[in-house]
């Protein structure tokens, strides 16, 4: 579907479905093609008449955010992110004087949110503003995703789910792949929009300045949030996996230190339980107290030694 | 509250509760918003024309320490760092020709600070020196935390407090997660002077810059400490972990080998448990004395191959 | 061999094997030096007053992707990948105002293709868009190529072939000399197509910015995806390890705890093995039952304790 | 003390104690507050009109080494190492056209070697060429400490002094928080040096270009050995520990395998050591031998086995 | 002995030892110190004006490759690489019109190489070419050395000659220093060249700038391969330790659990061994048969239950 938003100051905003009307006059006009069939594609290349290739990009789908200038017109790949998944949604504009158009393969959420806004009062707006207030929005929904990702990292710093450690070293890659692939996004969009504030061929950007670096400012700290976010997950696995392995050794340690007392003992056992004809020591009244003092000597003074060394701490 | 500090070179300094005097003359004039009550808010932008973005950033608490400028005023934010709890405070101040407005939701002992200074001596201030004496404030407070930090990790190095494994890798990563909160308060704090030394929009500041410059040298300084207590944190922590686990690897070892000592041994003593009818040796009347004899050589030559072999270091 | 394209907007376009023909007019004309024998490589000397450089460059093979100015005449190094053994190939061009030469070695599936798309339509080529036409052919190439090493990557996230350790650190390890290879392979060239856009020099690439600026585009995506893709393969290969090596920690540990338990058992089944003349305990009616009930509850004691200690989780 | 040396070319060198003679006619003076009384800091306000920025950072000891401008003079933060120590000296300088002051709070070899050399040739000097001076001879004195611990790096990879792992590690740790601290030091150094060359405020310093650019490749040296060494450090220290940790592993695995081959001998003995009134295998004359064969082949095929394994490697 | 040569159009190349003669004239001159004496050193200061500076750099040996200008004349320090210890050696070179000064400790092929060069077609050259010339050699001479490290390291990945994980660890440890070393060089000399390109104080060099940039190209190359055989010993050294320890614990784990098997049958052979006059199981015929079976029975559960839980995979 091709919806259409005409403003003129006299007769107010129309909107509808998209028909070519040359002659009509307005002051500004925002064309959406949302989910457009095989043909209504077509309208981009005869109605409007958009360069070649950012025509083409609109129809890929391997686009970073970026910014392309046509002489008379710009060209904009934005990128939103699934809340849920994750996934990238791409929203590509095109701006010209007086002029918006905005095409996206889905339904956006986004998109519906702006519209409804304008409708409610477009002398407010034009071109460069509905651009902002989209862009807005885009950048506005990736804070619940990194604060979502932040809170489940700082949950795992204390571990307050009680993890196991498989389960807990999962949850942390897992959070380390989302903060990549966020990461991609981010700074593609943070140098997009860093590119419109200080490029001068963008006239009616430059107007409301304000307002862009606004955003510019929120994708920094969007983007500071993941470096540092990222840090921290390294270092709740580093620390946790030595703390881990430190404590496993330290039992093993002490379960080998154990089993180290038994050894002598075991083996005197086992001396005593040969079958020789003569062995004198097995004749005398005493020698079976006496072996059972021997060895509990040796336990004790095993034990003393071992702690002495510190193998028991 | 909103406080009011109005002077005037005849009448000299005029404190009290803020009202809105527009005819009255004054050469600055210092409005401190402090913790204003919702009908107070609204005085920012009905009595101060400063634009709408500058005052949404006033009440939202997500902002970066950052320099906007909107013509005739600039804004800017500002973070405080808890010594105790190293939780950020936050102190917004738009700055205008004569005019100094400072705005924070919590009570801040920096701005009370900074006002009794004023009080004392008004004729040597104006609105450019009394921002600079806030940042003068803010940042020299970042010191005691910093230096408390690092006499943390220095005493983690030498492990003054004779703390377990266990608890210094904790210390340790409390410490790194510490300077990481903090980094990105300083580095954004940091860029924010760069950008008003460099900046030549801000002209009452350009006339007292070798101050500011003063102040940019201080986050200069607490970076560089920052940056080289993480890597510090990260040697102790490597040599610490590598340290131990090559001690306990040590006395696995040692174990291991002793206990290598009393296989054959109790092996020997087994078969000469067994209960054949016939079996030569167990008749002999030496035999006992032969075995033991066999057993302990066999001891001393495993521990002198075990000891050439190094095995016991 | 070499091929000839010679196009004059009113005889259209002539092709066959070069001949040097001087007086010839044309409006662009292409050779293409494919597999030379060394008699034709002095062609590239005698007929065009090549810088001997770039000659030089030609018939070498170390070169990277570059470009460089001499003059009236430009030289690119372009780097081809294969697809199945990621060997390098050069396919090298000289650029001239209505001359384009290329030059490579062995046969060139990307040169044949823009022969066919140039024999299609000849009036819409001219140098430049030739050009443009095999840089865009080099670089779509090199899609596939990091998809096929990306989904290889996803595969071994997921572990869908269920590889053992070892198979997939060895998987792991030639994803990551692959992306290393093709890194300095895709460096070389982004930064080659950077200075064709903003060195101007290049008169006739100038006036289709857009189209080498579209190129630029794709190279900055493959970079960004390699980057990606090695810290993913990293994230992998971190996080399987300690996996792992906490998985075997813990069997080794449950093992050691197994056998502590049977330690002092085998001891007291030792001790009454033992064959003293007078051990009273061994004449008493139930001293049998006894010794077996008191092994059965040190047994439970120690299950009991051990699994208090958390070492059998 | 402030001792004071002026240099007028008629009646040469005037040495002494500095008094405050405001009439004396001079073509360069040089004032050292050498461990400055609390009064005769007073002088630093009272007789030079210095910067008040300027004079708090001179008596303040947190500075990084830098260089500020104040007009008519420029103030430098320069810090010297104790070979020994490796602990921070600082020399404070203010210049000025035709006057240099150093300020240093302990007693300091460089400015005394430098005066000598002054005193011997005076008329080769200025305030900029004796700021050279001092300049060269701190950074000089980095050149032995970075070689002494280059020194005991490449011992340590050698392994010269035959130490144990522990103090191999305690060594490196050592060498590599040495390199830490005075990489802070030089970097500051160099980046202070750098704007010496290239501000083009510092006329008299201008004029000498050539002399502080060699001091500039100096501090670049020292700086890219600090770097290497470092990275050489991390290198010993991960080859040292992987070899190490290697060891040990095969030596347990050899430990474990030997410990393998008694486990089901002993079991068998323990087997016919069991005291069934009926047990035919008891009764044969040659089970005894059959048994101890049955042992000695069982013994060797597990060695065989295990060695068909590499677990004896 | 200090070499002459001096081109003259008329009379040629005159070579011979050097002799200071002020009248002559010339095109271009060469004197080359190889290996001076003494009082031939003096001779740089005698006859030709250098800089002191740059003349005291000719003496040191601690120097940065690097580039000065001082005025009418430049000075340079190159650094060789000796293929097989991979020691550093230095060629000073100073650049003035018409004049070439080169200054070497010891007996340097490259210069050799180039005099012979020179002495065929000394009208192809003057002091910028010959300069070239020089410099082609010394990098020229980098490329077999970076080839062997990159071969030894390929064989090392594939470990071709079968090497025990303690000489590979070596082998790596070696490589990745001698990278280490070499980058040193070799990344002085890149900025030295970018240098030389982009600094326009050398005029005779910017008439050969395709000359001097082609060197650049081969440095930068040489420099990208130093850093991706880095990476490649690090992802080499990662990958084999930890397939070697993974393989490793894995055997400890299959020998641990097979001598969980042997505990329970061992301890239950020690139960019937006990010497107990009353145990009724001993007295029944078929007691001995019984207990086999149940040991057995509980070997082969035991086996099932383990590999069920992977423990032998
Ligand atoms: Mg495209
Ligand atoms: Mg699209
Ligand atoms: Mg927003
Ligand atoms: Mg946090
Ligand atoms: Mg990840
Ligand atoms: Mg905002
Ligand atoms: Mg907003
Ligand atoms: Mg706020
Ligand atoms: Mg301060
Ligand atoms: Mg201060
Ligand atoms: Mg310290
Ligand atoms: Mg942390
Ligand atoms: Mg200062
Ligand atoms: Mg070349
Ligand atoms: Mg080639
Ligand atoms: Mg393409
Ligand atoms: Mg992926
Ligand atoms: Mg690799
Ligand atoms: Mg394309
Ligand atoms: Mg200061
Ligand atoms: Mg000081
Ligand atoms: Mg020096
Ligand atoms: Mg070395
Ligand atoms: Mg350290
Ligand atoms: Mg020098
Ligand atoms: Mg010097
Ligand atoms: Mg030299
Ligand atoms: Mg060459
Ligand atoms: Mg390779
Ligand atoms: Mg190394
Ligand atoms: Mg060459």
């Amino acid at each position: 579907m091709l919806h259409s938003l005409v403003y003129e100051s006299q007769s107010g905003l129309q909107t509808g479905e998209y028909v070519n009307r040359k002659t009509a006059s307005y002051e500004w006009k925002w064309v959406d093609f949302d989910s457009p069939a095989e043909d209504e594609k077509k309208v981009l290349e005869s109605d409007f008449s958009f360069h070649p290739l950012a025509v083409e990009d609109c129809f890929q789908d391997l686009q970073r955010p970026k910014l392309d200038g046509y002489g008379d017109h710009n060209f904009f790949v934005l990128h939103t992110l699934d809340p849920h998944t994750l996934e990238k949604g791409e929203i590509d504009v095109f701006l010209k004087e007086g002029v918006l158009v905005t095409y996206h393969k889905k339904p956006s959420s986004v998109i519906e949110k702006v519209k409804e806004q304008v409708k409610q009062r477009p002398e407010r707006y034009d071109e460069a503003v509905i651009l902002h207030k989209i862009l807005d929005q885009v950048v506005d929904a990736y804070f619940p995703i990194i604060y979502s990702i932040e809170d489940q990292i700082n949950d795992l710093e204390d571990n307050t789910n009680d993890l196991s450690m498989e389960d807990m070293l999962e949850e942390l890659f897992d959070r380390r792949s989302e903060l990549l692939r966020m990461r991609q996004t981010i700074h593609s969009m943070r140098d997009m929009v860093y590119r419109m504030l200080y490029t001068h061929d963008l006239e009616n950007v430059y107007e409301h300045k304000e307002y862009f670096r606004d955003i510019y400012d929120h994708l920094l700290k969007v983007s500071d949030m993941i470096a540092s976010n990222r840090e921290m997950t390294q270092d709740i696995r580093d620390s946790n996996l030595s703390m881990t392995s430190h404590r496993q050794n330290k039992t093993m340690q002490f379960l080998t230190v154990v089993s180290m007392i038994f050894l002598p003992l075991t083996f005197i056992a086992g001396v005593y339980g040969m079958n020789f004809a003569y062995m004198p020591e097995l004749q005398y009244q005493y020698s079976y107290f006496i072996v059972w003092a021997l060895m509990i000597i040796m336990a004790f003074a095993m034990i003393v030694f071992f702690r002495k060394k510190g193998w028991f701490d």
